[in-house]
Formats: C-alpha cells, sequence, structure tokens
C-alpha cells in the first residue's frame, strides 16, 4: 500500500466502508430537505451512477490485484501527460492495454477505460477533441466496457466539456461514457450539468474531494462526492446514494488521514453545526 | 465603516480599484488560452453583465450616501430573515423601500432591488418560488431598474434556481433580472449556468469570494468573480472583463484584509506558479 497513511492501510475496511456507507441504496430519502425537488432540466437522466474514484487517484501506481473483479486502464489524450504518467507514448500504451484488456475479458473481468487530459494538458496546454475522441475510440474498440473521460487539471469549462463531448458520441455511445472532472478551477460541477445535459449518466468523484494525480500540476482533487451527489439530489435525479452517510464516511475519512475535507456542503454543514 | 479593516477604509480607492481594474473593457483577450472557446450550449447570451458586489455584501449595513449614483434596496423573500436582516416585516420592508425608490427617482438615480432567501432561508427552510416572484413583482413595480435574485445561503441548485425563475420571469422580463449566488454548497457556477441558459445576463459575484452576509447562517461568501469569469470566458461569453486584473485586484484585497482567497482560479494560478 506504498505510502498510504496507516489509518487507512489499517481498514481494509476503508473499501468496505465505502461500499456499505455509499451504496447501500437508501435513494435520496435522507438527502437535505432544501435539495429534494423535481428535476425541471430538460435531457437530463433519470438515474447517475456515481463512481467513487478516491482509491483510484490515491492509489493508481499501486497494485491491487488480489481479487479484483473489476480492472482499469489508465490511457491520456495526450502525449506528453502519457508519457510523465506511465512512462510511455499513447500508442505504445494502447498496445499494453490490448493485451490486459484482452486477458481480463477471457477471465470475463470487466474492463474501464480512462482518457486523461480530456479537457486539456498540464504540459501541452489545449488537447483538441478529434485526439480526445482517437484514444477513447481505441480503448472502446478494444474491449472496454466504459470510457471515462478526465479533466485532469479541471482546466475545462461547460464550454469545452460539450465540444469534446459532441465529438467523442459521435463515436461511441452516451451509455459507455462517464466524466471525470477535478475541480481545480472551480468548473466540476457546471462541467458535469453540462454532460449530463447531454445525456452522461455516469461521474466520477471522490469522498471529500480527496485524491489527485501526482502527475498532474496543480490537480486539486476530484469533484467532492458530497457536494455531486447535494446537486443531483436538488434536480431529482436518482442516485442510489445517501448524502448523509457519504458525509459521515467523509469525515471518517478526513480525520484518518489528517486533511480538510475539499467538500463545501461538508464545510457547510460543519459550519452549520457549530452555530 | 463600521468594523471594515483599516486596510480597506485606508483605501477609498479599493471602489476605484475595482473600478479601474475590473471594467476596463479588455474584452477577453487576456484571459487564459485553455479558457477561450466558442459559446456552444444552447441559449446563451452573448454578453454578460458582471455586478461587483463585494462592498455590498461587506458593507451593506453602513450608510453610504454621498455621492451614490445608484442605490440599493434588501427586501426578503422570507419573513423570518427579513425581520433578522433589516428588522422589518417583508410588508413594512416594501412601504419603506417604494418611498427610497420614489425619492431616487425624483433625483433620477437608479434603484436596485434585491430579494434574498430566494432559493432558501437559514431559518424558514424552503421557500416558495411564488413568494419569490411576489416579493420580486412588488420591488419591479415600484421602480426598481433590475431585481437580483439572490441564493443568500447558497441551498440552491440548478433545480430549484430554474423552479424559481420559471415562476418569476412570469411577471418580470429575463432583462430585469440578475442572480446573486453564494458558493456555500460548492453549487454557485452550476446555478449560474442554469440562469444563463434560461436567458439571464446578469450576474451578482465577488473578487475573491469576499463578503457575505452576517445574518445568514453558515454564508461562506459570493462566488467568486475570477472563477465566474473563467467559466463565462470559457462559454467564448463577453464580459469586457479581463480575468487576469480581477485576479491581481483579488490578490491584493486579500492581502490587505488578511484573507486567504475563496476563489479557485487564483488558488490554482497561485499554485501554479509556485511548482
Amino acid at each position: 500500500m506504498g505510502n498510504v497513511p496507516s489509518a487507512v492501510k489499517h481498514c481494509l475496511s476503508y473499501q468496505q466502508l465505502l461500499r456499505e456507507h455509499l451504496w447501500i441504496g437508501d435513494s435520496v430519502a435522507g438527502a437535505l430537505d432544501t435539495a429534494q425537488e423535481t428535476s425541471q432540466l430538460s435531457g437530463l437522466p433519470e438515474y447517475v451512477k456515481i463512481v467513487e474514484v478516491g482509491p483510484r487517484d490515491g492509489l493508481q501506481n499501486e497494485k491491487v490485484a488480489a481479487g479484483a473483479t473489476e480492472i482499469s486502464v489508465f490511457g491520456a489524450a495526450s502525449e506528453s501527460f502519457s508519457k510523465r504518467n506511465i512512462n510511455c507514448s499513447i500508442e505504445e500504451s494502447m498496445e499494453k492495454f490490448e493485451e490486459v484488456v484482452k486477458s481480463a475479458r477471457h477471465m470475463n473481468i470487466p474492463a474501464r477505460g480512462y482518457v486523461s487530459c480530456a479537457l486539456g494538458c498540464p504540459y501541452e496546454g489545449n488537447i483538441t477533441p478529434q485526439k480526445v475522441t482517437e484514444v477513447s475510440k481505441k480503448l472502446y474498440g478494444m474491449g472496454c466496457y466504459e470510457i471515462s473521460l478526465g479533466d485532469t487539471t479541471g482546466v475545462g469549462t461547460p464550454g469545452s466539456m460539450k465540444r469534446m463531448l459532441e465529438s467523442v458520441m459521435k463515436e461511441i455511445p452516451s451509455s459507455a461514457l462517464a466524466v471525470h472532472c477535478h475541480d481545480t478551477y472551480g468548473q466540476a460541477l457546471a462541467n458535469i450539468l453540462t454532460a449530463l445535459q447531454m445525456g452522461i449518466n455516469v461521474v466520477d468523484s471522490a469522498v471529500s474531494g480527496l485524491g489527485g494525480c501526482p502527475y498532474a500540476k496543480g490537480a486539486s482533487g476530484n469533484v467532492a462526492t458530497e457536494d455531486l451527489i447535494y446537486m443531483l439530489n436538488g434536480l431529482g435525479l436518482n442516485t442510489g446514494v445517501n448524502l448523509y452517510k457519504v458525509m459521515e464516511a467523509g469525515d471518517f475519512i478526513c480525520k484518518a488521514v489528517n486533511k480538510t475535507t475539499n467538500s463545501k456542503v461538508a464545510q457547510a454543514s460543519f459550519n452549520a453545526r457549530l452555530e
């Protein structure tokens, strides 16, 4: 488990905690009252699947192989980022991924493909939607059941999100796409809202906005699961996730790793308790 | 100037600084490259006016009368909040505002009306769109040229924003409406995006997310002007405001009042400079 704090090592229960606390399907019944509203924005999905990626971004360079029920491959739409993050070119990475995904499929293990730098690169700046589409298409073509499009440095806006998705969706059905937004520039929820309006219904997030990527300069962390669920609840979208329990899990994890939560919902609720 | 830090008192130039730094109409020419994109979301306005409200929320209880070229009246859609914030009922406040606005109009001074608690109240919880509409209509009817609809505690989501605006827009043209979003629950930009999509093109914000309201429990501050402009630039919407200069102003103000910026754009840019 590398340099993971002992408190977290201690809890093999971390994964278990997340499973128990995030996925028990209480629907939005326990959500904050003010956030219980009926969806009225057009084009939104009825159900949104939230993929908790805190452990991924926190442990993505660790080998977590034993008993895996799903694997992930981490591609990028930027050559420079690919070289720094996974130490090979995009083309080389695709060859390696193809073998891995093929083996996994033989064992009936589903593979998820990630495309980093989908809205910009810390080294190259702009990344074209065409490049993102090309890499996504390769990952989908080799058998990844879902492609998670990552705004690794959080530079995207609703404008670039829309342009990128319009391009990718010409090649891959929206049902096989997810978005993965970092909140570095505060744009994550607006970008996710845009993706939802375009028919995407799988969203990556991390409890308390933990995680990040050591190779993405200034990447301050994934969008906080708490803030995402708050928005989805407010839109009347079903997630099967109980916000209060996520907040409890976030509080537990932040104390364990001695970090301050990046969730504004958690901060606001904590401040409210103090008053 | 009450309990305003002396550094700010010292600069009567604060207002001047904002005027000089925020309104010199450099358009988006100096904006971050990655954020320069063409608007592609449907229904967005071409131009968005940003109203800097830092001083308002910071000094709203101060008497700033000398030489005023515009006045504001601060109504609320919640009885309890009205009583605590301005010490009278909604009905009483409307009577007083009517006199004030009438006098102002006689002197050709435009009056802006604010409606606090438009998406929820710290004391009463839910506020109906009907109540917000009723108060807005009164303010508009007495001669306020614009009604700023305030999510004072930041509890709103794109769902409640849409419902509230749909109701208010039945009575008041969108050209006479503005939104004023606090980012307490991290929803501000997503809420503003929703308002833009509905045709609103005046948005209140505060440099570095400063300000707030002492009577709104947990109100962590207005949406940061920097983060708002970043999103608008990314949508290709013209604001006439130069992001870099706003960031300079924000840096100056935060140092002067010894506060950490609440702008994620400013934080990310600062972190990038350190690396």
